[in-house]
Parts: structure tokens; sequence; C-alpha cells
């Protein structure tokens, strides 16, 4: 049973695992490199703060939750008793890139974005965990912390994150070039908003987007098409290649 | 005052301002080529189904909500009294697509995708209204449907509806590839749905996307990039130009 956890990391995933391993009353103490940070994260859990990664706390569990970078780099450094389970919390890298000595392997990755110092409801969070020896004690853990642990290999978890990039990552960039149209075109950007939260809304209660897709493109409409075309042309010709590209998928590359 | 709206069509929009015109008690005759539909339409609003587009009912405004391509011929086959306000809800065509003899010419566009049979809260809809003659008196039925009425011109309106491409069509795109990558990985794509919801909730509450930009290209995490690269040329070939392009978006081409 996994009593005493040690946080190793001071970045929004970091924050936001503390704060849940916090809430269930299981983490012991942080260590990250910045040691103002390190002290602020120990003082908001109410928990010890270490000075180094070579002596930190022992504990059952050492969570690295630091850049994929940083993973080698950092478990090298740690020292803990044969045995001790480490993981790491990166949705796209092996249990290999733990080089701790002795250290029974793990992860422990959340799928969602996480911003330093916003809330987030920790108990919906898909929360996906490998291990190589100890994963129902590692797992026992998680649905502490979570209402839906997967039990994931590496190939299923790094799937997850591939399609993530695109439902997270590539969706913001979109609302970034709707934002950056809205202002080359002197016009209100908030007002997009109720827009925004229809899509989502529609794609949560919808099994298949693909039913979903409306707009020029999904219409044939290209008298739109190339109205718009020419309107980035004019205004903002950086998103032209994307608009060229994504209105293809839709299409079937009839554009 | 405008006291008797006639709708002429039975599309999604069609449907979303019928009902809302009818909540606030002025529709008072639908029309639409599939007459099974018109009579759906009209039974539902507990308003007149017309029979035809010659001899539709008098009224102080007729709202076009048909295909973008329609609109020419629709408006050309309407028979109204001379002054007569006929308004389209295209969020791209210009007022001069109404043909309609002796109209006085408008727009009524609700900025939202809608959906056959799916309600929303028109309340919280921007509604951009433009007329060549008659805008208070539009503007003032506008304010009876939804709090965010915007008095626009063609091309303020023209670039709302392209940045809403982006916001709206182009981010279910992205909905659509997770979709596709999560099914041809042989995971669960109802898992992103924490992920889908805490990305849209964030643009919401941020004025700048740009700040919230998570992911492998914002952190320049190139190891992570051709590892999605590699994976997608394996299991989903038709999604790496869309994460190639995006991905340079966001490093600023150092892809």
């Amino acid at each position: 049973m996994i009593e005493r956890v040690v946080l190793i990391g001071g970045g929004a995933v970091a924050e936001a695992l503390g704060r849940r391993l916090s809430e269930v009353g299981v983490l012991s103490a942080v260590w990250c490199r910045d040691s103002q940070r390190a002290a602020e994260l120990a003082a908001n859990f109410e928990v010890e703060c270490c000075a180094d990664l070579e002596s930190v706390t022992d504990a059952d569990l050492y969570v690295i939750s630091v850049s994929d970078r940083a993973i080698d780099e950092v478990s090298r450094q740690l020292r803990v008793k044969r045995g001790a389970l480490v993981v790491h919390t990166a949705g796209s890298r092996s249990i290999e890139e733990i080089k701790c000595d002795g250290a029974v392997r793990g992860v422990f990755y959340p799928l969602q974005t996480f911003t330093k110092g916003r809330n987030v409801d920790f108990w919906n969070i898909p929360l996906m965990v490998e291990s190589e020896s100890r994963l129902e004690e590692l797992a026992s853990l998680a649905e502490q912390l979570s209402s839906n642990v997967i039990r994931s290999s590496y190939e299923m978890r790094r799937m997850y994150h591939l399609s993530a990039v695109f439902a997270c990552n590539f969706v913001n960039r979109m609302y970034v070039a709707a934002q950056e149209i809205a202002r080359i075109g002197g016009i209100d950007a908030q007002m997009l908003n109720p827009l925004i939260a229809e899509t989502a809304q529609k794609a949560l209660e919808s099994p298949d987007a693909a039913l979903l897709q409306s707009g020029p493109a999904a219409r044939g409409d290209w008298n739109t098409i190339e109205n718009h075309l020419s309107l980035l042309e004019q205004s903002a010709p950086e998103w032209r290649d994307v608009y060229e590209l994504i209105t293809n998928k839709i299409t079937n590359g009839k554009l």
C-alpha cells in the first residue's frame, strides 16, 4: 500500500498531481530544481520541502513530473531504496526513460491539459497507469485520485497522447487563428465564445464528430470558400494554408 | 414595428430562428421547399404553413433562411408589398443577393452552429443585423430574440464568418482527427472528453488563446514530435500533413 509519495517537479502537471495527492493525504514531500517554487508548493500542500534530489525523503512512491527531456537526468540522480516505485507522468515516453538504480518503474499519466494556478476536477480525469511489476498497487492509489483509471500499455498511452494533441493543442491553435483573424478584421473575438462552447458541447454529446461537421466545406459551398480564401489573402495570408488543408480534409481533397 | 414574420426555409438555422421568433410571438407562417418539413415546422411553431412561395402570407418581415446558393432564386420568387423587409441569414453573403422586387433588404445572421432538433440558448447568441434603410426596426426585433445584437456591416460580418470557420468547423475537424486516430489505435475516444471540455473552457476564460498553447510543439519537444510523426506514418498517414502544418504554425516554421 502506497502511503508516502514524494513529488519531483514544479510544472503544471506536478502542481495538479501534488494538489490531488495532498488532498487524499499521501503526499509527504516535494522537490524541484527551482528551490523557491519547491518551497511554494511545499507550503501549499503542507508537506516537507526537500533540499536536494540525492537526499529526498524516504517514500513508497516517487512521482517524477518534469519535462520529458529531463526524466533521464533527474531519475539518474534520484536515490531510492531497492524496489521503491518510481514513475514518470509523460504521455509519450516509455518506462525505460527512468534510470533510477534499483527502482520498480512505472507511469502515472493524467490525460488532461494543466495550467499553473488553475484548479481542475481531478476526479474526472482519465489517469493512465503502467508498471513493470507493481501495477495493482499503483492502480489502487490512482483509484483514490480519479474515477477513471486506465491500465495502459505504452502503445496505448502514446496513441492517447497523439490523439490528445489534435483534440487539445491543435484545437487551441484554431482558436488562436480565429482570434488573430478577428483582431486583424477589427471585430470582437469574444463574440465567438458561444460558438466555441457549443462546438465543444456537441462533440462531447456525440460519439462521431464527423456527423457534426458544418460550414462551407461540409456543404460544398465553393463560392463561400473562394470568398474566404481571397479574404485571407488580403487580411491574414499566414492562415491561408491551414484553411486550404483543413478544407481539403473536409471535402476529401476537392479544393 | 415588426409584428408578423414569415420564415422561408427548413434547415437548422431556420428551425432555430423559427423557434425563437415563435417564442416571442411574432412568427406567423413558414414555407420551405419540402412541404412535409414545412408542415412539421408549422405544427411545432403553431403557425400557418404556406403552400407556395408566390402566395405566402402578408407580413412585416420575411426571413429567407435557405442555403447560400438558393437565396437568389428563392428571393426572386417571393412576392411582397413594396417596402416590406426581406432579410437573409447568411454570414458571408451581401444584401445584394436578395432579388425580391420592391423589398427593403437586410440581414439577420446568428453567429452559432445549429443542428436540427437541438435546442440552443438563443438569448446568448450574437445576432448580426444589417439593412439598407430599416436597421433600427430590425435591431429592435433582434433585441427581443438575443441579448447580443450587433449592427454589422457586410465587411465585419464576413470577417466574423471567416473566424467562425476556424473556431467551429476546423476545431470540429480536429475532433474528427482525434477520434479517427483513437479508433485506429484501438483506444476509447470518449476518454478525450474531459480534455476537450477543459481546452474549450480555458479559451472561453482567456482573451488570448496563444498564451494557453500547450503540447510538444509549444514546448519545442522535437523528440516527441518525431515520435508522433512516425506513429502517424504507421497508423494514420492521412493526418500527417495536418500535424506538420499546425506544428509549424505553433513553432513558427521550425519543423
